[in-house]
């Protein structure tokens, strides 16, 4: 059977966008599946307590310059979305597989194409519906479904799901039973579904079940769900 | 004139421990040095409002994996401290240049690989005494001037140095006007000494001076003094 390759993104990362543009062919080539899981990163933050790249002034720059040089590197089109953050509420449920149905893919490259790659607004629902339109989809009929509640709901499922096991940001892959956060590990994707993965298992176990040496003061925490 | 590389750690991260692995065959290839600036992760951390990738449950699953993996792929002893996370203060100050002196990159070497290669609690003052005698330096010596003053000021401005120059994670590299965190970037780092950043100026620039569509409601900000 094939394996299947779970890939959860939200449009407001540009590394999603990056990984997206990767993760078909890397499948097709080793025999696997991608099923994508749109999920709104938000929430994940907020569910783990985190701040995004984009919510760290610092950060923010540090992101913006170092996809600018991937995009360089790798002929990549980028343009950046004309407002960032965005609302990504509508294009995310434009993609769930309840909206876009067996053009889900279609939906989703051609949003991130016309958002992160030629720079139309991806929270605005009219622009949306207008990239959708000029690729050839039903674009009005496909935001129209975006404000029914069932839909909203399985945005919102789909994140707590994805919440649930474990992922913290986007992109993540799941492979075989593992998870993989970053464009960066596609590699390790491509190796897990060639049964060449170089985890040490035991290594990593042993590791994890260390003891805490020290802890930042409770009053640094962030107050998240999850956070100790 | 010889480039600089300015590159900020702390002994918490095991990627900091890659990046010191080959920072400084990259430095010497290029024909640039390297100043190691020891820096409090933690007090960065608090700085912009963020949590450390092993202060998120789910994150720090995924990282102590990811590190067994690139560690295991490339050949790098990896035992993982005794503890984790555990208090660098000790570490941190005993590889300030106003402790180590000329001996600062050994000093370094020398503790990353007892505590992330071989396994000792890099937070114990007396195993890291042990382990740099053990390494012919003065490890009595060493640690007993950890504990004067101006050491301790030092390293503590150090740190706000670091943030006020942008610097929000480790490994961070400086090099040649622009910061770059993260053991994978070193790429850039040495693309950037050979004239070759790809980096397009003009559309980072582009992308950064866009509005914000969006924002996550204040109740989820984190209160680090530059979130928004």
């Amino acid at each position: 059977m094939a394996a299947e390759l779970e890939f959860w993104f939200d449009f407001l990362s540009p590394y999603a966008y990056f990984a997206w543009l990767r993760i078909r062919d890397l499948a097709a080539r080793n025999g696997a599946t991608v099923t994508p899981r749109p999920v709104l990163l938000a929430a994940l933050l907020d569910h783990h307590g985190q701040l995004g790249p984009a919510e760290i002034p610092a950060k923010r720059v540090s992101t913006f310059k170092d996809i600018a040089r991937y995009a360089a590197e790798h002929g990549i089109p980028l343009a950046g979305p004309a407002a960032h953050p965005f609302n990504p509420l509508h294009a995310l449920r434009a993609s769930l597989p309840q909206v876009a149905g067996r053009d889900q893919e279609r939906v989703i490259t051609t949003l991130y194409d016309a958002g992160w790659g030629r720079g139309i607004d991806l929270g605005d629902p009219t622009a949306l519906a207008g990239a959708l339109s000029e690729a050839g989809l039903d674009g009005p009929g496909l935001l129209a479904a975006t404000r029914r509640p069932e839909v909203k709901q399985a945005l919102k499922d789909g994140t707590v799901q994805a919440a649930a096991r474990g992922v913290f940001g986007v992109p993540t892959v799941g492979c075989l039973g593992e998870l993989f956060w970053g464009n960066d590990r596609l590699r390790y994707v491509e190796l897990r579904l060639q049964g060449r993965d170089p985890l040490p298992e035991d290594l990593a176990m042993s590791m994890l079940d260390r003891p805490r040496g020290a802890t930042r003061p409770a009053s640094q925490g962030r107050g998240g769900r999850d956070s100790t």
